[in-house]
């Protein structure tokens, strides 16, 4: 949204392909291709902007940062360890072998100062960037990052309240952006219908054309029509409309649209991202830089209507939830009293996933070929052939899945899985059975690398949603295990002072150390998760634990 | 001050001394034996309840945690990790040989949840601990840590105002606790006279049973008498004085007593360890602990009417600055306006040497022997001839400093120092120069290992003060580096929400991989403070940069 200060010239970019190194081995090529494939103009929402998703998150702080990171990469030697700065390279010191290539803080700010308004000036003063949460730690992968975890939810919800399927169900929802467009394909996975509001035709049309959405209605009246007649139908279908969500949601719960499930994805987290109602998509951009303040208390103001309308459907009996935008607190901080009336969709749906450290596990094929993906895919549906729901999925992305930049794959694994998954593709490497190495990471959205009390540590059991150092021992001990980079985040997708995350990424480069540090990396990084879970009281992580052969000092015999 | 759940029994504790080993290596005893020292009763203010120094701050959360820790150290192998999420042992993982043997975070609050409030609650739920700087990473040495800190600050208070000494000068202070103990012997090693007001008699008289303080007065007019003769003969003299600073500064400012230089280091960070004006020394704890927002608005009102004197003593003339207890921000809370008038003493003295990554290094002696220490004061001695400031303070403290606990010693090196002065160590070690391996850390407040706007990262040259990532990145590149361990806290000397800083120790134990690991980690960890202050655009960091080798790639060419 706003411009804070002269990035520098836009170039084009585009990880390299192939097996010839730029960089001096695999464990900086990777690094390297990672974050040029998170400017890829197939992968970035405006990469000209370095933005990569998720309204301002962003690879690098400026281009000459940019081509800082990249020269720095290329020549980096294998026991030298970059430090990046909220998108900025700010050192090469000497380490070792076992110790990450590069260790990133993004848009950290200490705890009085953690506000937007604050964010913001030192933006404009050239000294931070958002990082989301893949965005600066360069293993943003496009739509199907989210995809995953969205299937997992709408799977969760169909569980949870109907049957097992969405079929016959009607799921009402708003934007269609970086992550929000994995929703109407996430609905459709689960055989129903949807109908997505975004105040942007062209990321709707965008959607269409990677095969997330299936239909871009001329009105919204068409639109409503075509999703009730799948719904009746049981089909799956899903719909776009053009309109803004403030104005949308309240007017189909006037008319008494039969809505089984409500929920939104609109980039709430950062008002300035959030369209208000009576505002065109074209003064958008200079009306938020020019009265950021004033901006902010419009834009509170249409999600508090937005939020009460979504209140009006849970009243009405529909499953609502909250999908990680923070727009509750949003709605809150406007004055309206009963936003937090429904869940966030991890207590809700993923908590139980996440107390056995499971979580959205992924990599990428550096060679970019899509031969590779497909090996690997193999290979974790031989691994893990008892696990059906892991089966369908893998199937359905291979039918559905467009891959953008990189060939990727996500599927959710938990401690005790990765570790497995990591070493088999580390075999396929030395084996030659795929082209080149994998990169193998995840979303900062774990079991174990995120406090955010609005969003992944939202009601924990024992009331410790605001405790932060779980993410800091996260990234410490990924830093501590082999981890091929690092990151540390704060604010991510639910925005400024509300959230500390952490990432990693390992590189299965075929060579025996790598697997010595995918064994321990791959183990500690969902291991952290699950303790996190046991300390908090939760059976099903004492279990897990348990079964994982982890130890937990409080728990052991004096 | 708030008793909040019950803690356990506590017991007697205090480090084994010599060289046989609890546990498995020199690489765990070493955190073994620190974290006992710092419940030393001769370090610990509080050691029953397991409070080591600064109202609150924490070496473990209970002592069932204590416990756990030490049976997970005794029992830790060289390639596994303890991770301490807030004084309690959640986990031990494999690592490797590098990694460090403990991770510790304490504190960490996400932003808009990081308040005294909201850790109170925490903390009665028994999930968190206050971990202040070096209490909660196990490397608190008593009063001398601050003495340093103190004799150097003063130091150039004598030099900026006063021709190079404090001699015929009189010191205004308050505070005789663990840190603020330290303030009388520094000025009186800088030749001056010091008033000390302090409402506990027995913090009072401690600090003359350990030599820190000269003498305690009878009587206000007694103390005021005592310190005015030691001014008027340019004697070194300190005076301690029973009283409400609230009530005394003030008093003594309308008197127009003839004050050189006022400062405070009161528990001012905490609201519930400043004890208000009119309420007794007996009713402080009830009255805390059964209405905290209550006694915390009195304490801040009382903040302000101290505050508001030490304006008028600066208006009058003196040298006044803000010693790093956030008083000034709790009489801003107050509604004093004039609070921000006097600097931190970050920015007034102490922000050049941080440009050169120079900084509180400090050592201790595993064996317990007095003599080890003195070896090494020899060794730094040696190695830097050219430094007279550094040679005085090393013979001063050899004169006047009392061990509490594991001898000890400290002395501000930079980058480019301190690794050469490790290096040395673990020589000394491997030659039997020394009875044992030595512990080599510093104080959380370094030059690159905090974010803290109204102490360390106040008035940064380029409006940088409240950004986070740098401590992040210096504890992320410390683990990367060979650190034995690493902690990362919130809060901290300023409080809540006001700060974020992390700590390195790491163990000289005559090896050739303990070489290894002292050469990057103590080259890496003050590199990070002189790259931090790089990006900063101070001058004496870009030439400390360039003297020191270190690689800033914004500088180097495409
Ligand atoms: N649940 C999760 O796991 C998860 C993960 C990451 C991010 N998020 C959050 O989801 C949100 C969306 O992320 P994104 O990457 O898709 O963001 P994005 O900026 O790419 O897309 C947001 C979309 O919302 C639309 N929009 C804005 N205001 C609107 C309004 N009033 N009515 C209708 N449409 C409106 C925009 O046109 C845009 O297409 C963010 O808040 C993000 O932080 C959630
Ligand atoms: N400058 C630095 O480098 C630095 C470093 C660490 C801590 N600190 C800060 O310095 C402060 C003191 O730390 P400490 O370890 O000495 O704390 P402490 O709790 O051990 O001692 C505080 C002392 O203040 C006294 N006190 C409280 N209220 C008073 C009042 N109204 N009038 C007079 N005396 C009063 C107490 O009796 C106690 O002796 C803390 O705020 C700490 O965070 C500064």
């Amino acid at each position: 949204m706003t411009q804070p200060y002269d990035r520098g010239t836009p170039v084009a970019v585009r990880a390299p392909r192939g097996t010839a190194l730029t960089a001096r081995s695999w464990q900086t090529e990777a690094p390297l291709r990672m974050l040029m494939n998170n400017l890829d103009p197939e992968v970035a929402e405006r990469p000209d902007d370095l933005v990569v998703y998720g309204g301002t998150g962003r690879a690098a702080r400026d281009w000459p940062s940019y081509h800082a990171i990249v020269r720095s990469l290329t020549d980096l030697r294998e026991d030298e360890t970059l430090l990046v700065q909220s998108g900025r390279p700010v050192g090469v010191l000497r380490t070792h072998e076992w110790a990450p290539r590069v260790l990133i803080a993004n848009s950290n700010l200490v705890g009085d100062w953690a506000t937007w308004p604050e964010h913001r000036r030192l933006e404009q003063l050239g000294l931070t960037m958002y990082g989301q949460m893949t965005a600066g730690s360069w293993i943003y992968i496009g739509t199907q990052g989210i995809l995953q975890g969205t299937y997992e939810t709408f799977a969760a919800v169909a569980a949870k309240r109907f049957g097992g399927t969405l079929a016959g169900t009607l799921t009402l929802t708003g934007g269609c952006g970086g992550m929000g467009g994995a929703q109407p394909l996430a609905v459709t996975l689960n055989g129903g219908a949807c109908l997505v509001v975004d105040v942007d035709p062209a990321r709707l049309e965008r959607r269409v054309g990677t095969r997330y959405l299936d239909v871009v209605a001329g009105s919204l009246d068409e639109g409503v029509e075509l999703a009730l007649a799948a719904r009746r139908d049981r089909r799956a279908l899903s719909v776009g409309v053009v309109g803004n969500c403030a104005d949308v949601v309240p007017e189909l719960l006037r008319r008494g649209v039969e809505v089984d499930v409500v929920t939104d994805q609109t980039s709430a987290h950062d008002p300035l991202s959030y369209l208000p109602s009576g505002v065109t998509l074209e003064e958008w951009a200079a009306l938020a830089q020019e009265d950021p303040d004033g901006f902010t208390e419009r834009a509170r103001e249409s999600m508090a209507r937005h939020v009460e309308a979504m209140v009006g459907f849970q009243d009405a009996g529909a499953e609502v939830f909250d999908y990680g935008n923070s727009i509750r607190d949003e709605a809150r901080q406007a004055g309206y009293g009963r936003a937090f009336d429904f869940p966030g969709f991890v207590p809700a749906y993923i908590r139980p996933l996440f107390a056995e450290g499971k979580g959205p596990f992924r990599w990428a094929a550096l060679s970019g070929d899509p031969r590779d993906i497909a090996v690997t895919d193999r290979a974790v549906l031989d691994l893990f052939p008892e696990n059906d729901h892991l089966g369908r999925w893998i199937r359905a992305a291979q039918d559905r899945v467009a891959y953008q930049g990189l060939p990727a794959r996500i599927c959710w694994l938990g401690h005790g899985e990765r570790d497995v998954a990591g070493l088999r593709f580390n075999e396929l490497v030395a084996a030659g059975d795929v082209a080149a190495p994998i990169a193998i990471g995840r979303d900062h959205l774990d079991s174990g690398s995120v406090a955010s009390p609005y969003r992944e540590t939202e009601a924990m059991a024992d009331g410790s949603d605001a405790i932060a150092d779980w993410p800091l021992l996260n990234a410490l001990v990924n830093t501590a295990s082999g981890a091929t980079w690092v990151s540390l985040h704060h604010g991510g997708g639910v925005g400024m002072g509300r959230s500390i995350h952490a990432g990693q990424v390992s590189v299965a480069d075929g060579t025996e150390l790598a697997a010595q540090k995918l064994a321990r990396v791959l183990a500690n990084d969902p291991a952290t998760g699950v303790l996190r879970h046991v300390d908090a009281g939760y059976d099903d992580a004492v279990a897990a634990a348990a079964r994982g052969g982890l130890r937990v000092p409080m728990r052991e015999g004096a």
